[in-house]
């Protein structure tokens, strides 16, 4: 059985969580919109349909067979569940997942650095308001995130090599790609916060060694940041 | 065991999220700040603690004996196993969790209409971002989130009478939830959503008429709404 996930073609975004699981987890995946033309037209319609018994709010969705999950975060639950992705006592798992999902908090807010008026906006229509937004953003909320993620780590009973226990996790995924995508997007600011947090660089180093990852970066399916994606560099809300 | 829930004194924010799954599983809880002088200083410091195995990144966390979750839905998925308020078999408790999941998106929209600009800002000092991030929200947002509610009630297998299967569900209490919330905040903006939700609609009443629930709506445990909390009532944001 081969997953298919529906995510819009040209971007990391949302969905690149999702990737990174199932690529760690040595799955294969259709990556529906990106290997059909009119991917993203198709996507929409897909998306819209009004018959689902389990409609999605938004892409990404991941079909597994029959079942059709939305949500970053449960898509992650039930990828972590099939293949060993999150560990298997349910305190355990329950504690992964609240790590992702304070971790979904963050990629949120990223989204706002830029759109922080309104979506349906060009970035261009709501500058100064970006600007104001991400001021707090650098100074505040991303050494608030990488503080938590390191303090993590270092309480961890089972070592500071994983975010839960002593094994990979999508948590781990999770924490490797926002370290990805706030040094794309605000690179002074990250830096600056990253210099106290050095379990946390090292989680990233060690998530981008394996092997498969590791593949994966280097492959044409790892699609590369770009200012239509979540995390997004203009050097003006970076400082 | 008395679960004992820690969070803000002063609102229903998103602690009432767990308040309500409390209530209507009819548990003993402590509303840790709310019992003490200095409650809201004590709660800080306890949040702080740097020497947690599981930090929670933000309030509200619930403590169930040794085991500390943090993440509303997290704790929503854990109090729903233990007290019937999810479905037993494991693609239904995702589908609850999916939904949950993205009325938590839909709350995290809602505190960004009155703080589009800075969490640590006061609201009069984002005013003209606010009224502009209003307007989209009402438009498009609010419509779209109870559009797509009311497509679940709609399609759900079980029947309209509740969004998961033929009973009551912790996603069913966060929506009566969002639902106030919404009506609270934007009467006029949410009136003109549910115009056309009637499922959504008579969903909210029944949760509202749950013996337990109706009986906790006119304790004093119950905090009426305020402009401290998420649901907030500024009238030249709706309209």
């Amino acid at each position: 059985m081969t997953y298919r996930l529906h995510y819009w073609p040209g971007i990391q975004g949302r969905g690149e969580f999702v990737r990174l699981a199932l690529e760690a987890a040595g799955q294969a995946y259709e990556d529906v919109a990106r290997h059909e033309d009119g991917g993203e037209g198709r996507l929409v319609k897909d998306w819209m349909r009004k018959d689902r018994v389990h409609p999605p709010f938004a892409p990404p969705y991941l079909e597994d067979g029959d079942q059709l999950i939305g949500q970053v975060a449960a898509i992650l639950m039930h990828l972590g569940r099939k293949h060993g992705l999150a560990t298997k006592d349910e305190a355990g798992a329950l504690w992964t997942h609240q790590i992702q999902l304070t971790l979904a908090d963050l990629v949120a807010e990223v989204h706002d650095t830029h759109h922080p008026i309104a979506m349906s906006l060009y970035y261009k229509d709501q500058k100064p308001e970006a600007k104001r937004r991400s001021a707090e953003f650098r100074t505040d909320r991303i050494p608030r995130f990488t503080g938590w993620l390191e303090q993590v780590l270092t309480n961890n009973p089972g070592g500071a090599e994983w975010l839960v226990g002593d094994a990979l996790t999508y948590a781990d995924l999770s924490a490797f790609q926002v370290v990805e995508g706030l040094r794309y997007a605000f690179p002074k600011g990250t830096e600056r916060a990253l210099a106290k947090a050095p379990r946390l660089v090292a989680l990233h180093d060690r998530v981008a060694a394996l092997p498969r990852i590791k593949a994966y970066l280097m492959s044409p399916r790892r699609i590369p940041f770009n200012e239509d994606g979540i995390f997004r560099h203009y050097p003006e809300l970076d400082g």
